[in-house]
């Protein structure tokens, strides 16, 4: 207690000048010393006037998080109050194999699944015929693209042509895996298209070379060419890289089929081994990680989204904007552990299994500080794959980057669509709007980064992450809920 | 977006090594660039991976306090939805003034206020008879103490012997004001008597010199003492400080009950004009926070209040813990409006007024990292009254350092209760017990400190500060309402 006032004094050195005029002489301040009463009082000012030029506040960030700890403690306590316990594992294993809603067996979805080989053969055998010259360059460009829009549009036309029921989760995993399948397959076409394309580059260049060299100098011609194939062998040879055709196996396409990544290349970077600590810890988080999410989702986010669906349809915007906002807390807590579930702990462990050395599945999208930033670096399989088979042939097909932009963020929009859309049977454009609002989003983001600061920019990235799902999510429910629930009541 | 891997290159410069086995060589590198099929996988780790080395997470401070906005703003609007708009200005007034409950006017509150006046003149009185020396040093003291224990009895007196009615807002300032007043004429009386006491001193030292000179050299003896009042007169004269007993005048001792501080001394440290704009600022600020205050408890505070008092009789722990838990938010942020009100803009506007240069009513108690530490900053005003008038008064009396530190927390734990007991007209110990737990808490939080780092320490801080008011108001209102409303039902 004592000790306070010599600590203040250190760390507040510009406290005392409340004016010039106030200031104690050095003689003043020896005869107020001298005084009997003890004198306490100096000149100084409040910490929290601008004249003080005290700016230490860093105990309010421990007072953040504090808050924000006793308000989830008090939503989980409300929330058992209210709710009860409501989860529970074998609800879990009905809703995982559909089993409640009258399917015995998932031979559909699980048909699905094991077929999608089928396209990927398919597509390695035309690479093949194409690359021993029995199909030429544009009629096989033409089969692989008919493949490969097949490929996609198979859950769709089973879904809807064959009138085959599925479970819920049954469809949606087929979905994502169709979808991962086509943009995989999309990426082993284009890259071996531009290996026969530098190929014959190549040839065309040594043909070039030999014309115009032409009688007088063989020997130089000779040479030149012996030269360029031993400099090719040297470079090959040496780093055992493999070569365009001699990639166009069974093998290959498998391991880049398997592989956390949606971007094919020849020689994938490897690891020597795989590390036990660390998969197993990859092993625990996706084991916990799915059943702390699951049980989320049938305790919080369930009762939150059937509240929410009453006030969306019948009442003010009060009523609708407090919902918004009480859905919006457990999404995003779900949201964030799905991410760290799905981009860390399950694509780690696939590649460790794979030997697969690139991990760099997502940046520091939490430092973004617009939304463009965001879109860049929070799913980075999917953005590489967008940057190398969209943006980058768009640009070089002549087109600005801002139409190769919206492009992207097109094509993106429209398989956020699909894997919702498809598994809900349902077709509305909430995700659709919702991914192309987010070239206009971005450009305000940006605006508000220039105008604010990073700060700003960063938080209002971080308030469309919170509040644009759930409002996507309200839509989609209010929908599901007046086509399936309304005809009942 | 094609930028995006540049920018990594630099930011993550040590998230390329998974282990030093995949490496890849410089002349492997350049044999990957003549690839042709565009390679963009290279050997890195995960961002969540230890080995990347990665500490950037400073947008999640701003997540953090979105988070806590989006909170807050869903607790109004649900407040809001729940209650309606409760704050009603016209019922601040029945409540200040105590007309609601039958009593048409505030006469007893006012007397009282008036009468504190009393007191100090008879302090002053006794003082000047101690100076002039009509009374002894001991009799006099007596007096004193005889004259602020009875004004600090003075509104329990007249409550509950003369049974005269209050309003409750009419008791509480009534209460706070005489313990003001009892605070300043305690320092007020010491002060003066540590003059005495060490003019006393002087002259016993003077007398001593004169003896130990006797009559041998009595010249030199003259020059001494015309020296040393000579010093004496240079002192006071150049400073223009005013000398004990001079000070003794009714305008000195009312522009101490009036300044911002409870600490007598002789001459305050003065500003030389009212900064006119600070001045305005302050009003405002005291004039708004007042009905931010009331417009909250009104609206917030107490219906919380009223919905736990049933749990907190009846129902299980979950079910107080969760009610502890919502009522803890309006609680705190309403007293970070008091504090901010009282410390900053009440104290600072009649600091201005009074021209008192001494502002230093708060210190940074935000970043305190144990218990004692916040005690001593986050109310300067007692906490220097504390220091001053008993702590170092009891050590130089020979009481080691943790007697006088519980005698300090004693005195404290008896006026909290006093002020909450006298206006509630129900002695309970909640407050008194609760004040009488900070030293305990401190050791823990001063262990969490040394254990944890100061970032536990302060967390500690703001848990008891957020928590434990809550408890004690749960507590008075269960017993409050068992007394006053259970009959009723």
């Amino acid at each position: 207690m004592s000790t306070e006032g010599g600590e203040n004094a250190l760390r507040y050195r510009r406290a005392q000048s409340v004016t010039k005029a106030e200031e104690i002489s050095e003689k003043e301040k020896k005869a107020r010393k001298s005084q009997l009463d003890k004198p306490v009082h100096k000149p100084r000012d409040s910490l929290f006037s601008w004249s003080s030029e005290f700016t230490d506040f860093t105990g309010l960030v421990n007072w953040g998080f504090l808050m924000l700890t006793i308000g989830g403690l008090r939503l989980c306590l409300e929330n058992f109050l209210k709710y009860g316990i409501r989860v529970n594992p074998f609800e879990w294993i009905i809703v995982l194999t559909g089993r409640n809603e009258g399917y015995d067996h998932q031979y559909p979805s699980i048909i699905l699944l094991i077929f999608s080989a089928v396209p990927a053969v398919i597509c390695l055998l035309i690479e093949k015929a194409i690359a021993v010259e029995i199909l030429s360059q544009n009629l096989g460009i033409t089969l692989q693209i008919i493949n490969i829009v097949t490929e996609i549009s198979l859950p769709v036309i089973v879904l809807y042509f064959k009138g085959m029921e599925f479970s819920f989760v049954g469809i949606t995993t087929v979905c994502m895996i169709y979808l991962v399948l086509f943009l995989k397959l999309w990426s082993y076409c284009q890259t071996n298209h531009w290996c026969r394309q530098g190929m014959r580059g190549k040839q065309y260049k040594n043909k070039m070379r030999r014309q115009s060299l032409s009688a007088p100098n063989w020997n130089q011609l000779v040479n030149a060419e012996h030269e360029q194939s031993e400099d090719e062998k040297n470079d090959l040879a040496s780093s055992g890289l493999v070569k365009y055709p001699d990639n166009l196996t069974l093998k290959d396409l498998f391991y880049f089929l398997l592989a956390p990544t949606l971007c094919y290349e020849l020689n994938f970077p490897r690891t020597t081994r795989i590390r036990k600590r660390f998969l197993i810890k990859r092993i625990i988080e996706v084991v916990f990680g799915v059943n702390l999410v699951l049980a989320l989702f049938q305790q919080w986010m369930i009762p939150s989204v059937r509240n929410s669906v009453d006030p969306f349809s019948e009442m003010g915007y009060i009523k609708i904007t407090e919902r918004l906002l009480k859905l919006a807390v457990p999404n995003h807590f779900i949201w964030l552990c799905f991410f760290y579930l799905s981009f860390h702990s399950f694509l780690n462990l696939v590649g460790e299994i794979m030997h697969f050395a690139d991990r760099k599945f997502y940046s520091d999208w939490w430092n973004a500080n617009n939304i463009a930033v965001f879109w860049s670096t929070w799913n980075l399989p999917v953005h590489v794959w967008a940057v190398r088979h969209v943006y980058i042939p768009m640009t070089e097909m002549g087109y600005t980057k801002g139409a190769a932009g919206i492009v992207v963020f097109f094509i993106s929009a429209f398989f956020h669509e699909y894997l919702v859309s498809v598994p809900l049977q349902m077709f509305r454009v909430w995700a659709f709007l919702g991914m192309m609002a987010q070239p206009p989003l971005s450009v305000l983001s940006r605006a508000a980064e220039r105008r604010l600061g990073a700060r700003w920019g960063n938080i209002c990235v971080w308030s469309s992450l919170i509040l644009g799902q759930p409002l996507a999510i309200m839509m989609y429910y209010h929908d599901y809920a007046l086509e399936h629930l309304a005809p009942r009541a």
